[in-house]
């Protein structure tokens, strides 16, 4: 299901190459001032076209409200808002051909040779353009509530932030990945502060199983922990286990080993979580593939305007989806 | 939410030292053959006093069935089973000093001091119990229709699989922590077999997504990776992209670094993930924690049988959930 | 789904002749005191046995609180509640011949014959024994809200409120079907006070949306209005329109024929809704039916200690989903 | 919430006066073929301007397909379609002013004051196009299922179909309420033919729970029956249950005062349901209301283009809303 959340329900819809992508915030508070420009800001920080290591593709990406906002603050009715796919080239798709990496071959399984197959259809990367606007309207809510979320690149390829210069190292990965015709992956960090304690829920309502489920919604993602993550498995429990301390009437842990996160439910500490995004899939090499059709093996290159790392545009698709969890966890039940 | 799944609807409810833990599966198919000695066994796997490394608790984990079995068959209606909580000790538990590692203080702050603190109340690993009892019966079900989860143990603290005669140095690595009042985590990867390629859904409704959601759920679990998972991050393309190939008429990818799963979708390769459990937080050393009526900090040394690693009996835990997600998506609308 | 609720999940499971029945409250509020006397009373209310116009089958209806309550109020936790099955004769059921006005046949073609027929299975009025428990504990916290939920029997048979001593009216006309081996049915009111302006959804989510909803799920309820309801459809809008007014700073309405409700949001006024059931399909009259497995045509007594009528038992089960609506309505998100 | 159904999931969104109102179908089958001349003729039947007797308002009502057509069919990806709001009068609102049988004062109260109250905002009859519009697509997929759908009106105020020249009647009946600036009521009767036995579910997933859920989203539904409906609680038994016979190989039943449904599950039978609407709350009289900015009684004289009666446009509606309803069941889990 496209639908995702507890008390705010997010609705997302569109295909790469159809008329529109856009989304549907159900529940979201009403009176919420929502500054348009900022949101903007946000979109821009996703979109391809702003850099040397990104795609050429323009996605001008202007966001239409049609409903839910009136005199600049929500009405807490269901608020809709589209973005109208324009840049579109969609001759250099063949259904036959599914694509390494991609969802083509599964999808033509599910969807019984009616997915819209261009550009990745309703799989497309562009889907997270609406998950960003979705995000930005949550983290101006949450701002007003003291809490933010940011996320920052902690490796791309072999390039991690060991490295001098990581900002320079990064670029140079990247681009050295696309003159060779490939392209590479990395690991995205996001913390949020000033979380209340107290918010997420038992067992599958908890905090990680929801951050989780919408972290894995974004196209690349293969791996999300929490806190110490993978490496806690090393740990033993005396260095795991956070102390648990007080000062000044305020009780809080020396370390943060959980990830602000005990039992689902968070503890006043950072939200701390970590994401691995695959290499992106579209290279311009040659790749194995099978002919649908003549049901034969044959090769396939992706053509088109693509980029060599998703990574750096992945970080506000990152931060949306944790800022939505946030409040929607925030905005439960009395 | 305590309820959880798409077709088929999971309910777990029970708090460690009440009266009962148990489920409800609702929307299983009927007509379902339910063998219940292989229940029992599945639940035996979970429960602890079988080894010398786990809690010499016993958990005698009867399962009584109230509802949704009729001669040995589902019947279509929501199936209700029960375990009994027996062996109980409820004495050495004090609600105004949380265990550092466990839920107790993010639980007191959300449940305003109501929570049922005994024993972990419904954050305790007990809750597992009905996990694999749904998976148990998601299992049978699955065989049916030709499809086996498996998990294994993949690491156990600084021990992995390339050690020389693994389950002994994991058997030594558990007792060597224990002897020092210490606890360890570790990974556990999991394998299906048999999944048809076409389920799951886009967005939030992805094999990843709903996976990762089922296995937060678990105590402990603070990381969750699918296919190459981290490691792919570092990959280029090239090598992440799983070549398409055909052979027999049968449409394959060579390798499985997407885990089966792409855009959400399973592509009717293996099913390959791997979770991360953090060492078990109780431990009988001295630890730091805050006496909440008094304000002021003080230790705690949690007494009590515990396990030096949960690691083992988390496998057929992590299989429930597996097993779970697969048969709801295979259950998909028509 | 037997799943039902926005902000608190009701779970309703068993079958008639299975082990026990019962329910799961998710998301109910912690720290509510539970009265268990008073729990006891609403289901006594519903139980048969107590009148000689209802069934002689004794159903004990003692609930066991399996999870959820801790010292007397709940935990927030799921609450589970079962109750046994107890005085069961499932001798006089024979799945080949379904039983006219049941569930039978349609439960048979859904379910591929795997149903538990006995005594209506998962159809049975026994299932209302659960809605009340949850509906009890719904009406305990309502009452610290305020809000009182009363139904009162308007019409059986052909016996309405303006007949002389109304009760006794009602008492004759029910022995008279019995006396007859015939049935009789009726409709019911309710009227909810207390309840705040304000509460309820959009669309779906309306209040009148819900009620229905719950309200369809007791077995035998073929109507459900509204206010004035369908005499509404006869009335100019000059009559239907209830008009605003105000009086020492609180705003009414000066009629109520939209039963507090505009727009599926509450206005302040009581709530006030009708439910109409249908005569109990059980009567030991011989009935046309179908031999399912010679498929020729038959007849059938249902024998067995059935209600003449089940309108006195069903006020409870109505309060209760009415109960659950508006408490589920006013724990909506902040 | 503003979403609904269990298999497919309908999202409407939009107020009267903002830029568009529209759906989101999420889960509609894959691979159907949409004919969007069809759909337009559904829209026309619910659009004002077309007769003597409705509002004066041109809505253009053409829709806008955003995603999940591709080639003419429906791709499996989430539809959304749109239809801007365009003959946009907002001059004749006033805030302070709550509007006898509107929502104006319930909305008031919910939304803080920061409801879009231009025309009704999202609780305006103007919603019921985009469920017309999902309504038509899941007649256009009902129909190969070899189902149809069909509403006709049973009364208009005082006239019902006992009347000679019943059209030419209701005729009069509205424009005699509008000529004293008033407006009337009816009732709707709607009948689907060739379900299929055995969809639907136990308790809450009822097919009665679930259509009169639907049913009271439209807005001015005040009460819902399913076949005998109210009438049935003056019945017997005898009288009541429908008589289960054989004939060449079909089973079914003599009468149908079930309505097609026992215990929420089709039986084959034709699906009969009857909802009452109330008479337009709009009407040029004048009516008692409260300054909510001076507290003080007032009047009211609602003016603006409003029809006298909403039966005869709400023919579609209801039909949409029992198609949708009988798809999204007959899509139920495998």
């Amino acid at each position: 299901m496209n639908t995702f959340g507890e008390n705010i329900r997010l609705t997302i819809f569109g295909e790469s190459h159809g008329e529109a992508i856009g989304m549907v915030l159900d529940g979201f508070p009403a009176g919420e001032q929502i500054e348009l420009d900022r949101l903007r800001e946000e979109l821009k920080r996703r979109a391809p076209g702003g850099a040397e290591t990104v795609s050429p593709r323009k996605e001008r990406d202007e966001p239409e409200f049609l409903s839910g906002i009136f005199n600049d603050h929500t009405t807490g009715a269901p608020l809709c808002a589209i973005i109208r796919n324009t840049d579109v080239d969609s001759s250099s798709y063949h259904p036959e051909l599914p694509r390494p990496g991609h969802a083509d071959l599964a999808a033509q399984i599910k969807f019984k040779g009616r997915a819209d197959f261009r550009g990745g259809g309703a799989f497309s990367g562009r889907l997270t353009a609406p998950m960003v606007l979705a995000g930005a309207l949550c983290k101006q809510a949450l701002e007003r509530r003291r809490v933010s979320v940011q996320a920052r690149i902690l490796s791309v390829g072999g390039v991690d932030r060991s490295a001098e210069d990581f900002d320079y190292a990064v670029h140079k990965e990247i681009l050295e990945a696309r003159s060779v015709g490939d392209s590479v992956g990395g690991v995205v960090e996001c913390v949020a502060s000033g979380v209340p304690a107290g918010i997420g829920g038992l067992m599958f309502g908890g905090m990680e199983s929801r951050i989780a489920q919408a972290l894995y919604a974004i196209p690349g993602v293969k791996g999300v922990e929490f806190g110490a993550g993978f490496e806690i498995a090393k740990m033993r429990g005396t260095q795991a286990n956070d102390p648990i301390v007080t000062e000044n009437g305020v009780v809080f842990t020396e370390t943060n080993h959980a990830g602000g996160i005990n039992g689902g439910i968070t503890n006043g500490m950072p939200l701390v979580l970590r994401c691995a995004f695959r290499p992106t899939p579209s290279i311009s090499r040659e790749q194995k593939t099978v002919d649908l059709m003549k049901k034969e093996n044959t090769t396939i290159r992706t053509l088109g305007r693509h980029d060599p790392c998703i990574v750096p545009r992945a970080l506000p698709v990152v931060e949306a989806m944790v800022a939505f969890c946030l409040l929607d966890a925030m905005c439960e039940p009395r």
